[in-house]
């Protein structure tokens, strides 16, 4: 389908909401099903040569050449896995081809410097839609958040901040509470009302909102959306997950969501948004747009660009999309991340309406160095934050299995409605969970300055007040609620409520140091360092810390975060604190739960994923993987003996994508493979003299007569084959590292088998 | 050759100069020779079933099998490449071994913690050692460099700087130049021919001792070492290339040269010091010292250390190994290397003595921002450092040419004597080639403050005094310096005198763009910007950029130089002019000339290294390459027709490191291959009845006999196999990505031939 076409379908659809969203199952190559009858769900395992239904030798009914439309689902049909290395021949041809044409006069010119810089447009494209969307994501957010608490009555559209702008807050009057515009603020009683009543409606309307755009418009737009962009960078086809109405659904639903107070962040979505955004603007550039591999360039800078806004750091979001989201990352594509990456962080800038605020989200500035005894506290915080993680994964993970097997599953809205419900209720009865995720993070990472509220500061815990347990309950409540929100039906990213856990868990390790260094160590032996009666720890630094290591140890992210941290603080003095709390985070991560929270989704989702991270140590051969395959017989073509009439009724009664040649039945050498796309097109394409006229794919074949047709040319005549004794661990390798779709299995020449990624998955997660 | 072992070589070696430095001639696979008797230059070329000399069939002379002792000089000789599968293989293997042993007990416990926590012991015991040399060197030069110009009288092992410290050095009394010292500093002739006498005799004879340490102990020694670390890094074995010896020599040989004050820098050295750290530790680690894949892990994170070191940027360091030095670059490694190039920083901290020196080697804080018309300036500047960058590549390469023909290679030491007389007179002609490196640079980078001296600071050009044409003379001097130095039998390193001829560069654009703006353009247009008679282009930024973009066109580095500016300058203001400056040099030099410095050196020196950057798009087929491959006849092993005479003949005859077992030699399809190692461990141990004895190595071949030796299990079964009609281009993905040393090449099953990487190099190369 060309760029075009696809683009119109894209509007069309549009228009019909709902047409091609039926319960759509990316599990079933799993489960060995074939769904449906649409198209969906042929995936390539049901691609290469394998059937039951179909007797060999005896060609069945023949259907009339004139009949034979091309069906091209193939490639890609949805949820199949795409084939990088002839995507990357496909492009070398291009460029080839391109090179080959002859350049003279000015629109040649012009057409030959529009394709060799379209990679730079492109991104430069992504970068500025990338950050304009941040931007307005910002200002929505920002104003339907304050919307739960009033209204700016010279402008409707400006939040509270920019309404009392310039002016002392509290000779604000143009931002009116609900309850001074209804005029309840004078009874203590009516004031909570119409305080509590509003908050929560509008809390409770927004998230309904959102999750009724996500069932009914665009399912796809629901979570964060990470998981999924890591398979699809893997070389996994979702249709329509990266289209405009997913990205108009997650852009709305994200301001809603994140406005209504749910324990969510906007980090996570905005990556989905900014791959949108590469898949939409790749289409433009014909070099992306009709080849998947390449897309995917695009795809890898786009998720750079994503986290370099949200975070205001352009090298950790390359490094991001480097660690945690892409899977082939070359280096032209680095170079491209980092310049999207940063028109990215310059557009958003240019688009701030206000142009006050640091385009650092938590920008922190810490002049208090930290001393070595400070790295025990450093230590435990790690530890902590991996117990943390790890619990986080496995009862999010228990949630969502739970969740999918209830009938809860059946009521999407109805079960956001309600923990949005209770999330604002409970939320009410702490002063940090009450405040927004952003504003408390801010306060946490702050060291106590002139600015900062003094409660929040170096309370000692059981001396002023009880800041020690309101920290404590609001780490509690925080945990919960963003165990409970990740897997309802709104756009919901889980970067900000990490590291709000991370920085209460790490501000009470601070409170904790200090009280123990008050207390019960003797100061003297601290001497030197911290004088009696005084503060001695950084409780902001603290919180750096533990929001880096909570969130290593939910994703197991390393050098990512370490750098997202330096770029937030700027300081090289922190980097060491940084990377204690991390690594600690990790190693007692991988100790009590394998993989990372986006692992873990994907397994449960199914997906066909190759984790390039963990290295394999499956003890069995090519052999064992063929011996435990469903036993379907192998169907193959032979080199020179098959009519068009077989031919034709084999494509129609199979879905599989790719036939292997061989000499013959009996000898089973294998010749090479063919494409069902390439063979529809030539049985479309060419006139027939005879239903039983003969095909001949082989070049060394025996002529079958004058009549004979010779296709050697469909044929790929060097597919990548694989010794029957050769070790799985290997063979995952040439997958991992080449991008393979399938390889042929043989031993002594002779073909034995065809191994889909699909099969070495199912093989290697239930070995 | 186990660890100890080797390492007691090192030492015996150590004792023995020259012992094993006979010329040594690593390009012989080239050229399809095999030179020398000792084992050098068994290149793998030479290593798979081709040999002329050998008639099939008929076995010639047996050899008594008591006779027969193992030569294990396969795995791995010299100048040849590792096969990354089997070694990772073995290590997955080790760990299987590992794990399945019973832990109980404290000692084992202990043993098991060891083995699991190496990587990190390892790195970590790299970081320090290589934070300790970089300090070592720096105190050194700094005290060489000094001893030019005189002594301190107090304590002769102290510099200027801190033989004046804290005194203001016009008052300081302590150090004396050496014409006070010998009384001669009334007269003024007499002045001057002590004080530049001692100069040039001090310069000369410190390059003399430094070039005769190379040329006599260690000629591993000499130049930067980064394009063979590429080469290594990339697969390729060069013995003693990271022993103890080139260790020694090049630290004390950087120290010498650098401080003689020849054009060049210390920080490419510093690469192959971390280097040699990250072997000689790795040795004492049994998962990295007997494990050549493993191992090149260990020396990623060195590099990492050793240019986070030189300058004070971690993250740019773990960036230069990621994009230039490393190969095969897992996110183990990228954590390591973090932890590594932190380690060596805070190491390097520690180790200083005197404590005041920023760690970053260029520290410069800028406040004024630039603005968007100034693009203009760093796009030329841009430019003409993709000029320049090129045109240094095509210079030094046919200079480097030029000497190895002429005769001026049998005479290292008057060339290094040579070079520097005439760079010491020449540089004594311009203020800015009188300084040293560094201090140029310093001043180069600094804006007019307070404290740079007026006459480096905005001298308008045409106004007041000759800065500008100082400046331009100094960059010429520079560039031919670093030219004509860059090659010659010392250490010596291209970081900084290149980023001198860009921070010189950038300086003349500065001034440029200064009296353009002043005397050209009219100053209305430049309105908001820049008041009429001040001062409007920050020079420092401007040096900054074309530090970058020099940098850029000679090593053809991009996000790696982008992050290093970044953390000198500590501001991302400065990342976008960074960015343009050496995107258009990359641009202008990729067009100018194709290759980068060390590519080109890689080139030059013939190593065998599969660049992972260039897409290929040769137009061919393997069969095209078996085609023009040498046509000799290929040496296989029938599964079940072989004598054991016969067998010790071919090893004694040939020097093939594996050999391939087919059927039979008529059939010829592939059964497996076989290692000369295992072949050879066989026979040594093996109580053999008859030299007739036949030996089986296929389990489907036909029994010979009673008396017939099983020797399946030496065969590896799983051969890679390629087909003959596979396009070059998806097979040197292969080997690329899989770091593999050989494939054999098949159709239909049968055996054509084998390809090893140097062949497809050549090939390659010539295509």
């Amino acid at each position: 389908m060309s760029g075009h076409r696809r683009r119109f379908d894209e509007v069309l659809d549009w228009f019909s909401p709902r047409r091609r969203y039926a319960p759509l199952d990316a599990t079933a190559w799993l489960r060995n099903v074939n769904p449906s009858g649409d198209g969906y769900g042929t995936s390539d395992e049901e691609v290469l040569g394998f059937d039951d239904d179909l007797p060999h030798g005896a060609a069945s009914t023949t259907v009339p050449i004139s009949d034979f439309t091309v069906q091209s689902k193939c490639k890609y049909s949805d949820f199949s896995t795409i084939d990088w290395p002839l995507e990357l021949a496909r492009d070398r041809q291009r460029r080839k081809n391109f090179r080959a044409q002859k350049v003279s006069g000015c629109l040649p010119w012009l057409k030959f410097f529009f394709d060799s810089g379209s990679a730079w447009f492109c991104v430069f494209a992504v970068g500025i839609w990338t950050g304009v969307t941040s931007a307005v994501v910002d200002i929505g957010e920002g104003w339907m958040s304050d919307l739960k608490f009033g209204l700016c009555q010279r402008n409707f559209w400006l939040n509270r901040e920019h309404c009392c702008w310039a002016i002392p807050s509290h000779n604000c009057t143009d931002w009116q509470t609900w309850p001074q515009i209804f005029g309840a603020d004078h009874s203590m009683v009516g004031h909570f009302a119409v305080d509590f009543g509003f908050y929560v409606t509008f809390a409770v309307s927004m998230a309904v909102f959102a999750a009724v755009l996500v069932v009914f418009i665009a399912p796809y737009a629901a979570g964060s959306g990470i998981a999924e962009i890591k398979c699809i960078l893997s070389g996994f086809v979702i249709r329509r997950y990266l289209g405009v109405r997913t990205y108009a659904v997650k852009m709305f639903g994200i301001i809603l969501s994140s406005a209504s107070g749910l324990s969510l962040g906007k980090e996570g979505p905005a990556v989905h948004l900014a791959s949108c955004i590469g898949n939409i603007t790749s289409r433009w550039f014909p070099k992306y747009a009709n080849n998947e591999a390449k897309k995917r360039e695009i795809l890898s800078a786009s998720t750079a660009a994503a986290l370099s806004v949200a975070f205001g750091a352009p090298i950790g979001g390359v490094m991001f999309s480097l660690e945690e989201a892409s899977y082939y990352f070359t280096f032209k594509t680095l170079w491209r991340s980092f310049f999207c990456a940063l028109i990215a962080g310059l557009a958003v800038r240019g688009v701030n309406p206000w142009g006050n605020s640091l385009p650092t989200l938590y920008h922190v500035e810490h002049t208090i160095r930290w001393v070595v005894p400070e790295l025990i506290p450093f230590v435990v915080i790690g530890i902590l934050a991996g117990l943390l993680g790890s619990a986080f994964i496995k009862l999010n993970m228990a949630l969502c299995a739970w969740r999918k097997s209830s009938s809860i599953s059946k009521h999407p809205i109805a079960e956001v409605a309600f923990i949005t419900f209770v999330t604002t209720i409970l939320a009410y009865s702490n002063p940090f969970t009450k405040m927004s995720s952003s504003l408390l993070i801010r306060q946490m990472f702050n060291n106590c300055g002139k600015d900062s509220t003094p409660e929040f500061c170096y309370g000692y815990p059981l001396e002023s007040g009880n800041v020690f347990y309101y920290i404590l309950g609001a780490l509690v409540l925080k945990f919960i609620f963003t165990t409970v929100t990740a897997g309802i039906k709104v756009p919901a990213g889980l970067f900000v409520p990490n590291i709000a856990v991370g920085a209460l868990l790490g501000r009470l390790v601070a409170l904790s140091t200090q009280w123990l260094v008050n207390n019960v160590i003797s100061v003297d032996s601290y001497k030197g360092y911290c004088k009696m009666g005084e503060n001695c720890v950084t409780p902001g630094l603290y919180a750096i810390v533990g929001a880096a290591a909570v969130l290593s140890g939910v994703m197991r992210m390393t050098v990512t975060l370490v750098i997202i941290m330096f770029e937030l603080t700027g300081s090289i003095e922190f980097v060491v604190p940084t990377m204690i709390g991390i690594m600690f985070a990790k190693w007692v991560g991988d100790a009590t739960h394998p993989v990372g929270i986006y692992e873990a989704q994907i397994d449960l989702c199914g997906y066909p994923f190759l984790d390039n991270r963990d290295d394999e140590t499956v003890e069995a051969s090519v052999g064992d993987l063929l011996a435990v395959k469903p036993n379907r017989e192998l169907i193959v073509l032979e080199q020179a003996a098959i009519s068009v009439g077989r031919l034709v009724t084999l494509l129609r009664d199979t879905s599989f994508c790719v036939f292997p040649v061989v000499t013959s039945q009996e000898e089973m050498i294998v010749v090479g493979f063919i494409d069902r796309v390439h063979l529809e097109r030539q049985l479309a394409a060419q006139v027939v003299p005879d239903q039983n006229a003969t095909v001949v794919f082989g070049s060394n074949a025996i002529s079958a007569g004058p009549g004979c047709l010779h296709w050697e040319k469909l044929v790929d005549m060097a597919p990548i084959c694989v010794n029957v004794h050769m070790k799985i661990e290997i063979v995952v390798e040439m997958f991992r590292k080449l991008g393979l779709r399938q390889v042929l299995v043989t031993n002594n020449g002779h073909l034995l088998g065809v191994i889909t990624k699909k099969d070495l998955l199912k093989f290697v997660r239930h070995n």
